[in-house]
């Protein structure tokens, strides 16, 4: 049941055989790839009792080394979990498949004929925390745009992240693909960790999920490049022409919602001008649903002359992401201030404008920096599922190759065919 | 003349100026763009005087640390070198601004719309050797892609790149836009350079240009994103349906017309087939223009007995990039064992195949992990000008973001601006 006593494969082994892998996946067909999902759906059900059983045991050194109830959470499976990680793969099979696509074909010096054509990235490598799901989703993911992963989960959930994969490689069996493309990386060390980071000749590119600790330490020690996804400080920001009702529905989805998740607002903006009629009664709603608030000295001026609950920010709350019923709040005098404090406390990762001036919106739209900028709409939209793309790896925080959620095309590379009859260059 | 005397400022004061302006300059216009790229020209041109005294400055120093020629040569300026300079800037006028295009526009969850739009990288950090011109061209085609940009040349060169920077800078000026869009790194010790590579908080990405050391350098140190360029192992595989004119013309451009550049030839490989009938004929006209040939075992035993020089090739000859008049030579079994050395050597730059036979082609483009695939045509070819892009900052050899060639699409990002009328999601 557990790999636990078995002397597992290096990493160096383990991102060789990938690699050899990767050149077959990059030409197996759409339908051989949606035949696998199909087939690591069914083995992944059919493993169900090896699968918990795999899990209890994380579970029960999870509880030994006294995890938080919140960790044992992410940590457990049941057969609803199982169910939905299959209904994962099978939803990937009807999106199109983007490998093989001419992007672009024209003709350049000496009437050379130059075609850009989608491939695979070729070896990805994830490097997670203690949610088994993610084994089956990315799997997922890279298996459909042709790509061999190389998945390293968290110590914690090692005996459920190999039983999933034993799964789903029985099921790339049975559709006729090299089992390794996937594979768990069993050795759950840092050393291990370390070694992956540095496997510039075998992985193309790290996908870190989890908290800023994990991204940070895989930013500072990988020389593999690396997509930077996750850490979400995100604003709402009130300017003074904002309609109050949608300012309201807005401010509550993205604050309330989800809390823990990357896409919820952490600091509202408002300006000086409303503020005084406006905020009194968005912080109530957000009391009222559970909400502390840190103000500025303007916003605690305004709420305590209202009668409102309010705790003093100090600088460093611009700067949390709280992940939590906790908002920020500053009064600005301006779009200008506002865009400013956003570029000076965010993460790159999602913001949003209630207003009803169209130039305060474009200048906002032009000056934040930010994946994804939201005019009188939430920030909780910033998901590949939300915006139509039937899949998501991450959320990339970074502006190279992909920025925002990320779907099937930020798994794919290009490359560049050229085609002549003898031509050298004069 | 020289700013070697003055406290040059911290390269993380660098970054923050650098980071500021990138705004402002992601939301300049064409026209105004590209009359800094007029500017630009007409005060490098008017700076003769002081750019090649400074240049002058420069080459004393070298010859006293005993540089060699080529290094020289690589550092020196000269009237003709300006000029050059100054015409590439003016030719990135014509070339179409990416920035600001729309990429994609639809509708998604509650009928949110969701514009994704061409941006700027933001801020680009372009570390180099002792090329001068280097300054004057990644400065021109960050500044019409909307980006600010750190340049860090190398130490032999600094009182040219400062001198270059400061004409670039009066450009910037007399066009309106800010200064700080294009800064020269003066403190030019390891350890500033060690503190640009981690200056996440300021710095997009890195793009060295330069040696295998100093990319590897670079990947090793640094946090912020690097696009990987330059190495160049690259191969032309004579297939034994190859039309021999084509093969030889094409071995004869891609080995000698410029030994020293990455998209050069390092490696034959010729099918066993053939090898009797045209290794002969093809190394004596490697060597009558001046080429060594390492070859394998079967390559030696063919061209001793056909009376043409040859040295034995060691197994590291394969993985050498000579940059020289050297090739190594091996004879293959088929184009399965062709493509299997090429992807155990090659650096994924750009690899040849001279073939009639259309099976071979489709499996040497499908399987060869590479930027470039070039079938009857030389990898000479490998270079933004001969693609047609007007422009290149460089060849990029890794799979994310940006492969092979690179012109003003690769210096470019995107974000998602969404509209809505008060949506939150369910």
């Amino acid at each position: 049941m557990t790999n636990t006593n078995i002397t597992p494969i290096g990493v160096e082994e383990l991102g060789r055989r990938a690699k050899e892998v990767s050149r077959l996946l990059a030409m197996a067909g759409s339908d051989q790839k949606n035949l696998a999902l199909t087939k690591m759906a069914e083995e992944l059900l059919a493993a169900e009792e090896e699968i918990l059983a795999a899990n209890k045991l994380d579970l029960q050194n999870a509880e030994q080394a006294g995890m938080s109830r919140a960790f044992m959470d992410r940590l457990a499976l049941d057969r609803k979990r199982l169910q939905d990680m299959a209904d994962g793969l099978l939803a990937l099979q009807a999106l199109p498949d983007p490998i093989g696509e001419e992007i672009k074909r024209w003709h350049a010096a000496e009437d050379i004929e130059i075609i850009q054509q989608r491939v695979p990235i070729g070896v990805v490598g994830i490097i997670y925390e203690a949610r088994p799901n993610v084994t089956a989703d990315a799997a997922g993911i890279c298996l459909k745009t042709g790509n061999a992963v190389l998945l390293r989960g968290g110590s914690d959930a090692i005996n459920s992240n190999l039983a999933v994969g034993a799964a789903l490689r029985r099921g790339l069996a049975a559709a006729d693909l090299p089992q390794d493309a996937v594979q768990i990386v069993a050795d759950t060390s840092r050393e291990e960790a370390a070694r992956m980071m540095t496997l510039n000749r075998y992985i193309d590119v790290l996908i870190p999920r989890g908290g800023a600790g994990l991204i940070q330490a895989v930013l500072r020690q990988a020389s593999v490049p690396v997509i930077e996804t996750g850490a979400g400080n995100c604003h709402i920001y009130i300017e003074s022409t904002a309609r109050a009702d949608w300012a309201k529905a807005i401010l509550l989805n993205a604050k309330v919602q989800r809390p823990a998740v990357c896409n919820a607002v952490e600091t509202m903006l408002i300006d000086e001008a409303c503020a005084g009629n406006l905020l009194p009664d968005l912080a109530a709603a957000l009391i009222a649903a559970g909400v502390e608030i840190r103000g500025c000295e303007r916003t605690c001026q305004i709420l305590q002359a209202a009668g409102v609950a309010v705790t003093p920010a100090e600088e460093a709350d611009f700067a949390t992401e709280y992940n939590d019923l906790i908002i920020a709040c500053r009064v600005v005098q301006d779009y200008k201030q506002a865009v400013a404090h956003i570029n000076q406390y965010n993460t790159r990762h999602s913001e949003c404008i209630v207003t009803d001036d169209e130039q305060a919106a474009a200048y906002f739209r032009g000056m934040v920096d930010a994946a994804a900028v939201y005019v009188n709409t939430s920030t909780r939209f910033s998901d590949g599922f939300q915006y139509g793309f039937g899949a998501e790896i991450g959320i990339s925080t970074q502006k190279l190759h992909a920025r925002g959620p990320m779907g099937l095309l930020a798994m794919t590379s290009y490359k560049y065919l050229i085609n002549g009859v003898g031509q050298v260059r004069p």
